[in-house]
């Protein structure tokens, strides 16, 4: 049991990391970058109140899980915004290579039943091809959205993003899982891409 | 349906706030303090990393709900350190008071029926009786005793902490919900207090 607690804690402190991983996007009221352990938790609970917004076949539980555990790869990786590199970074062979590796590092700190099963739980969601992955992943991409329209415009402004761009980046993602989310935050873009 | 997604953004964007708050807890390498935000997320990963810990009745999806859900509060309170005024703060009832207050209005910002479900699962947080709650109160105090242990020290030497002081406002409530828990964190206690 020694044993078994000292690698579940050896990974819960090296988790704590997380909250040093700065991303693109900032916080709602635009005063600093948001971490990647506060984002995690933002997320989690999106997830908890967006429910609704979820297909019969999602299992809300699960959704959680996997957007609590989403991110762990960053700590070795980084965040890898979105809108970067003019779209082209985010989901590189590269980058995934990486996460790989991250995830092999991070969640092998875990007792291997542990690690396993948790570990799966990530790839799930990277793979975004199961109703709780899609849906989860609509939630990854809708979130910034919200923070640049609460801020004034954000890292849209910061990567000269069009309306387009934003579309396929983030709008096509967040429809899949969510349609009717993507539908209501469309209508609020308004006054930031007079396109739309 | 806009008039719910409204509400549900209005709150969601509202909790943002909690990433401000900031606790007398440090991260882990003790860099900085740490935000009730990222500390929430900290603990649902606690929750999925220590569900083997949990007894049989214990529901590890609601632990994780609570956890995501237990801080909120705190955006009009602030955070209570558990060993400030000689432990005498926390819990008290002009505190208890002030939070069922922010409670009513954070909560409120939801629909009526989600507001409600959620506003009941930090209710039974708070009121620490069911075995899920319990388990869930477990894992929020004994998250800063590995951050005190890792940075060397932390808040016990900054409120002049006794063991006798931790054991009461620490050790008796980790045990209560994670025996087994508490007896492995206790054997990791001994440089810091020799009377272990």
């Amino acid at each position: 049991m020694t044993d078994r607690l000292d690698a579940q804690f050896a990974f819960l402190i090296e988790a704590d990391k997380l909250k040093q991983v700065i991303r693109a996007t900032t916080l709602a009221d635009g005063s600093r970058r948001e971490n990647s352990g506060e984002h995690s938790w933002h997320l989690a609970l999106y997830a908890l109140v967006l429910a609704d917004q979820a297909g019969p076949s999602v299992n809300i539980d699960r959704v959680i899980k996997m957007l609590i555990l989403h991110d762990l790869v960053e700590i070795d990786v980084g965040d890898v915004p979105i809108h970067s590199a003019n779209g082209a970074a985010h989901g590189s062979a590269e980058i995934a290579e990486a996460e790989a590796q991250a995830a092999t590092r991070i969640f092998g700190l875990l007792p291997a039943d542990l690690g396993t099963d948790l570990r799966a739980l990530w790839e799930e969601f990277e793979a975004a091809e199961t109703p709780d992955a899609i849906f989860a992943k609509s939630l990854d991409r809708v979130q910034p959205v919200l923070h640049n329209i609460a801020s004034g415009g954000g890292t849209w402004t910061e990567y000269n993003v069009t309306f387009d761009q934003l579309e396929t980046r983030v709008g096509q993602k967040v429809a899949r899982g969510a349609p009717t989310l993507w539908t209501y935050v469309r209508g609020r873009l308004r006054s930031f891409f007079p396109e739309v």
